[in-house]
């Protein structure tokens, strides 16, 4: 911090604490420093150095280039110090100084960034989960309601059949909103009920994890429908709700576990280490659903390792594709503080529903009892 | 609309409606089909259709393939049909419909989208802007408050000589939040008090646009605050702040003109043409600024052009590093319904701000005498 006072006015003084982020350039050696600092302004000051008059605007506000590694392949690291005193408290301020208008440059990626300690998840993430659902040290298992265009009550059916294979989690499809075909204050109360009608017949803790959309007071509105059932776990896309919301959402409901979907994530723009890894804990989501290796959306082995490490307490969910016969090399590759949800390839054994998610819930215990995991 | 009920327990039937959506996909002729398909389950149901057992989902709620044109080059336009029923009146919802899962997908770009008539921008546009300013045909003058970091004092001092040179409207950075140093409510009516001095000493309407941020309540809460100092205009960042809180916003201020901010844009990856042009405006807000050709930010003039046209009847905003000498030039490609914005070749005016404003106010003005625009 600098400690210097500038304003004379009894305004909190601007510090020089900073964030650094790193960007991943595509450039070449000559132009790599103008670019980088081009960057550092666009993130900050946005104007011209030179019609800067305030000293300390100069010194404490503007971005800093850091440092610049040449990765090779024309690809640069550059990393940039951004004033903490830009960002306040706001987590949307915080995204919008991390890539604001440098979004709009296609020659940069978001790759990394520091997460100030205000962000910070405390609570609420695998731990709790595990300590709720009073499981050892295993991993969990988890399924998803589809498709769009079901009544309350065939979504309702299928999350009984789900529940009965004894499956820990079963989530709405990130697809479900509040439709006229399937009101959200329908829908949960009758899938609530119907997961707590197998749960006791089955004697297995399984969660209902329902979708929150629309505007902040819907998804509050809707918080509370849901928390009304007795449900402690519900999902949002922070990427579609907006930051600054969710945030409020989870602060507004302490008690409940929050699951992002990185619904419009566009991973070619923000690294989605970064951006599920670390910015959804960072709004206080204790559990983040992402496209794994090896299924349907091609991140690589290394994102998904790094990703799930980043996201740490929170746990890591990984999704997309996935079938049956991974169980035990997925949870060999991200450890027992994990959560597989697997949807299509349960939902296509159709009339059998039940048995296969029972194999699911088999597969994940059995590999909790044989391998603890790393 | 198909008319056929297929749900027996009184809930509104789905329907055949569709939104017909166009991609770009990079791909091979013998795998497109496929790829196309895909997208169309992946956007819509999200699981294996061979598992899905309701007719009326399999015709009225899976996308459709409508039409896939091979571009050349390994790019193909796709487009696919996707359920009206599924987005219903959630704005939020619509984006995740369009792009939620496939912008994980490297290899598509949204490339543009019927707009639902519930979500087009009634009033409030172009028009009405004009009609408040009692301007004739002519484009109007904007600049933006910078740099960051700045007292509130020194952002109205700068506000107040932007407005003795005439300009129509001055807005935010939009990296002025609610920082410790610059607090909302603090800022904002000095600055509007400010503009007011001026404005009533140069009898020149200058309107002053102030930036809103944080969660739906603390936008609220701002635009609460501006509205009592009698500001008509505000600006949001709809990437930033959520499409569905965003329109919540647009809906509770109606009489006020909302100006849509680029931030968080990520144009590689949804088209600008289509996220700017029209999404933006079917929140409600009824100016769009963007990033013009030829500025820092390096959008072609063919994306430009398309942009401004489809965001009509909101007001065109063109932005990004504008110089005084290409004002006419700018006119002559945007024609009279449109801000320019002009922030940093302005401030680097310095203690010349002011006789910069009224260059910059009068060449405007001039044009709209000279030439009548497109």
């Amino acid at each position: 911090m600098s400690g210097d006072e500038f304003l004379t006015n009894g305004w909190p003084s601007v510090t020089a604490e900073r964030v650094i982020v790193r960007y991943h350039v595509r450039g070449d050696a000559a132009s790599i420093e103008a670019r980088a600092l081009a960057i550092a302004v666009e993130q900050s000051v946005e104007m011209p150095l030179a019609a800067i008059d305030e000293p300390a605007v100069l010194s404490d506000i503007v971005g800093t280039v850091e440092a610049i590694e040449d990765l090779g392949g024309g690809m640069f690291s550059v990393r940039i110090g951004l004033a903490l005193a830009t960002i306040g408290d706001d987590p949307g301020q915080f995204l919008n100084m991390l890539f604001g208008n440098t979004s709009l440059h296609d020659d940069v990626i978001l790759r990394d960034a520091e997460i100030p300690e205000r962000f910070r998840l405390h609570g609420g993430g695998a731990p709790e989960l595990r300590r709720r659902m009073g499981a050892p040290l295993r991993a969990f298992t988890g399924s998803a309601l589809k498709p769009q265009g079901l009544a309350p009550e065939r979504l309702a059916d299928l999350a009984e059949r789900f529940a009965r294979g004894r499956l820990d989690f079963i989530k709405d499809d990130h697809g479900l909103a509040d439709q006229a075909y399937s009101p959200f204050a329908v829908r949960v109360p009758r899938i609530a009920a119907a997961v707590a009608r197998a749960a006791r017949s089955t004697g297995h803790t399984t969660r209902y994890i329902p979708s929150l959309t629309g505007d902040l007071d819907q998804m509050r509105e809707q918080a509370t429908i849901a928390r009304d059932q007795g449900l402690d776990c519900m999902m949002v896309a922070p990427m579609i709700a907006g930051f600054s919301s969710v945030r409020a959402l989870t602060r507004a409901f302490p008690e409940v576990i929050f699951f992002a979907h990185p619904s419009m994530g566009g991973a070619a723009r923000i690294a989605p280490e970064l951006l599920i890894g670390r910015l959804f804990p960072a709004l206080g989501c204790g559990a983040v659903i992402f496209p794994t290796y090896g299924g349907r959306f091609g991140y690589s082995p290394e994102t998904c390792r790094e990703l799930a490490a980043n996201a740490r307490p929170a746990m890591a969910v990984p999704a997309g594709g996935i079938t049956l016969d991974r169980v035990s090399e997925l949870l060999d590759f991200y450890g027992p503080d994990t959560m597989l949800l697997i949807g299509g390839s349960l939902l296509a054994a159709r009339e059998r529903i039940t048995e296969a998610a029972a194999a699911f819930a088999g597969a994940v215990a059995r590999h909790g009892v044989s391998d603890d995991g790393h």
